[in-house]
């Protein structure tokens, strides 16, 4: 496919100097209706080339309002990025609501140079790179994803040229020798890169690059017409949304509810408890070293109803762990920078580092709890979320994490008692509110949505673990031990 | 100092219990008045210590509500944090206002290090650090400063205890060795790192540690009470503000203007300035490779008036550069996240990487500009701000960092002659709006605070440089040569 390409076309400077000055005004009135409808887009640039991609880059960049995008080289990742999902620093730079992220290089550089290297598998796959240019396109984000092409033997003119140009970057140098030996390869890499990847929502367009002119004018008229066309999609009926085929939630068809099943009299003596909670903490405290000393991350999910139990937890499993190696993440409404963007954004940042363990006081299960619930997200939002939530606990899984989902369940009666408890205290009263108690009005409608969260995302790689919480001590023992087998898993 | 102190105070289990509890409830109030009052806290942890320091910190943590703090366990700084200044992972770790940043080790741990090693200056001062808690202290932040203490037996004790547990991490235990066997130098160091830092607005609390029951009970009741007393000062009369003498502001005691004696009738040849143009992009283009393979990190700073001409010069430098290798950094009004931090927090989070060149559209300037005319900083907070902001330059220079800051400057009646072509070309209009035209009332006031600013904040390590910029041309050619200068400077 792309050696049939004529990549000669060219254009003359006076051509290009008219043409450019048209473009950069209309791309500029472009990007501020962009802004006004708060659509975030991302644009990379991918390619075999010899300079040519810079070049282009640096004719794009200053015809944009400065204030409106960030620019990204993309390189080799640090020993920091290496140890999060491979996903992790490209979710991190997606843009806010508006604003646009622009990419020299970007996800796809990895996994092309894996092709070429053929050192086998290192865990990406485009079915994952899929799932995120499909999240981030059913979150309104605009992708616009250039390849600019460069024969052979321009490349191998450019070259020859940087032999005089004794500063420029030793490793840039290397790296265009590299590509030039592995022309064939590189083209064949892209090729499948170019077939698996080209989606309605984020396609590639393509660009002879052997003539910068040509090449710079061409990204122009491409990003505006691409531009355009997502903006009356946008202003028409949100067509993206639409287009891709909704995991089809049939949860009503449900005849039994997951919560209804469990038995919430499990108790535990008070002597028992207090020698088996000693046992637990000793173990855990072990445990989480040897996490440390062989690097592997771990997150804990706590979800459950209110006044369950979700501190009192937190607290004693954290007792047992060295403080420089765990931190507790608790998630509330999110704040605007967190809403201007999709609403995963600020959870792929908590990830832990290597060896460090996370507890998230609950978590991105709010999308489809108490946003669903209290009409905070869409209908097509919450359905949509089960997939991408199971997305992201497989790239998570994937990466080498470990991850711990606890459903912390107690009943109605019980939660009564214990918000009233909370009021008679005078130290606890801060914790209740009206708000508390307005939610539990709600109770069905919460459950029906935590039963279809459970339902939906108990996953082979991410099981949920329901645990008994009317009684107090029963529930952390058992949860304890949850975390305990899985952390022996795995070690 | 330090050896005459008796570490074996010691409590038993009960009265910890009872204490522990009736502190933890104090200290959960206060930290929600702390949340109303928005006043952000830092606590820090030093010390010599045989795990004590940990416990007590995990003690510490539980008893917070976890949405209110962030912790943070300072190790040795990452390849990419050495190339910053050495305060940057500090800086940028500071809480917003009302919430908490909890540290085990910190700013000192390197300073301390160095002293032990005796390996020379590694470029840390304490005037520096003492800089840094003083623009933090003035800005409302509460810091506290715990030094935890341990006598050498119970060190050693430690360290033979360690021998039995297998999986404590390795690098840990090397650790505690290393400080039971340099234990007296450690003594001095610390000393000497107490008796330099110790000030009003952050000082030393000191904690016996031996006994971790009675050690935890005196930070809880230090940390109450040190947050009582900075809460009254607070809902008082700012009492730190005024407690610390402000430089002293004596700009209406210049006779002279600076900028009065700028010459703008200066101007350059059409045809002498395209091959100036030509020579200067191609040696900018050339000098920001040698900075990138010499990892020097450069930042440019551009002030001056509306339609001065920033845009434009902008456009030529960065034609010059590699894409990859700069960003431009617009900087406009802060937003909620960055108002709710020191206003130079979002400054110091754009230091450039190692090699990388930072041009800022606008800067920290305009806190003595826009925010002195037109009254969003108080008077204090603008006139401190000129030597906060040299303090800044400072570390940036000291760390090897290239500054380089230019003033453009047009004269009023030029002013009023782009604004006017800017309404009557279509495709300028966005870029003039009536804010613009109110801002050139304020003329005079803006002149003065200009005056002041070029007068207060001309370093030996960064000078400004005042460009003539009534024609682009010759102001465009005058600033690039600056740039070309200052890098082959340092180069």
């Amino acid at each position: 496919m792309l050696e049939k390409i004529d990549l000669d076309k060219k254009m003359g400077k006076k051509e290009f100097q008219e043409k450019y000055e048209e473009l950069t005004y209309k791309l500029g009135e472009l990007q501020r209706k962009y802004k006004e409808c708060r659509i975030p887009l991302i644009i990379i640039f991918e390619g075999l080339d010899a300079r040519g991609k810079s070049q282009i880059i640096n004719n794009l960049l200053p015809s944009l309002d400065p204030r409106g995008f960030k620019f990204f080289y993309i390189q080799e990742p640090t020993e920091a990025e290496k140890s999060k999902p491979f996903l992790w620093r490209f979710w991190t730079k997606t843009p806010p609501k508006g604003l646009m992220s622009i990419m020299d290089k970007s996800w796809y550089k990895e996994i092309v140079l894996k092709r070429v290297d053929e050192k086998g598998s290192n865990g990406i796959s485009y079915p994952e790179i899929k799932a995120f240019e499909r999240q981030l396109a059913q979150d309104d984000n605009v992708l616009i994803k250039f390849f600019i092409h460069t024969s052979k033997n321009k490349l191998e003119d450019r070259i020859k040229d940087l032999k005089k140009e004794e500063n420029f970057p030793q490793i840039l140098k290397e790296n265009l020798k590299e590509k030039s030996e592995k022309y064939d390869d590189y083209i064949s890499a892209f090729e499948e890169m170019l077939e698996s990847t080209d989606s309605d929502y984020a396609p590639w367009a393509f660009v002879e690059g052997n003539d910068i002119e040509f090449a710079t004018i061409k990204v122009f008229m491409l990003l505006i017409n691409i531009m355009e066309s997502k903006l009356s999609e946008h202003n028409s009926s949100k067509g993206i949304q639409e287009g891709i085929k909704m995991f089809d939630p049939k949860i009503s068809e449900l005849s039994s509810s997951i919560l209804d099943k469990v038995d919430l009299t499990q108790d535990i003596e008070k002597d028992e408890y207090g020698k088996e909670l000693d046992k637990c903490k000793e173990r855990l405290s072990s445990l989480a070293y040897d996490l440390y000393n062989k690097k592997i991350p771990a997150i804990i999910v706590l979800e459950g109803w209110d006044a369950a139990g979700k501190g009192g937890l937190i607290r004693r499993a954290t007792s047992a762990f060295d403080p420089r190696f765990y931190n507790v993440i608790p998630i509330g409404k999110p704040n605007d920078w967190e809403l201007s963007h999709h609403y995963l954004w600020r959870f792929w940042n908590e990830f832990p580092e290597k060896g460090n363990i996370h507890i998230f006081d609950r978590s991105w299960y709010g999308r489809v709890l108490v946003e669903r619930v209290e009409g905070l997200a869409s209908v097509g939002e919450w359905k949509r979320a089960y997939k991408e939530i199971n997305e992201m606990e497989k790239s998570f899984v994937n990466s080498g994490a470990i991850l711990i989902k606890f459903w912390l369940h107690i009943d109605q009666e019980e939660q009564r008692k214990r918000f009233k408890a909370r009021e008679e205290t005078e130290y606890k009263q801060w914790k209740i509110t009206e708000e508390d108690w307005r939610n539990r009005e709600k109770w069905e409608e919460y459950k029906v949505a935590v039963d279809e969260m459970l339902y939906r995302t108990s996953t082979s790689y991410a099981p949920w673990n329901i645990i008994e919480f009317n009684s107090k001590k029963f529930g952390r023992i058992k949860a304890m031990k949850k975390i305990i087998e899985a952390f022996e898993k795995r070690l």
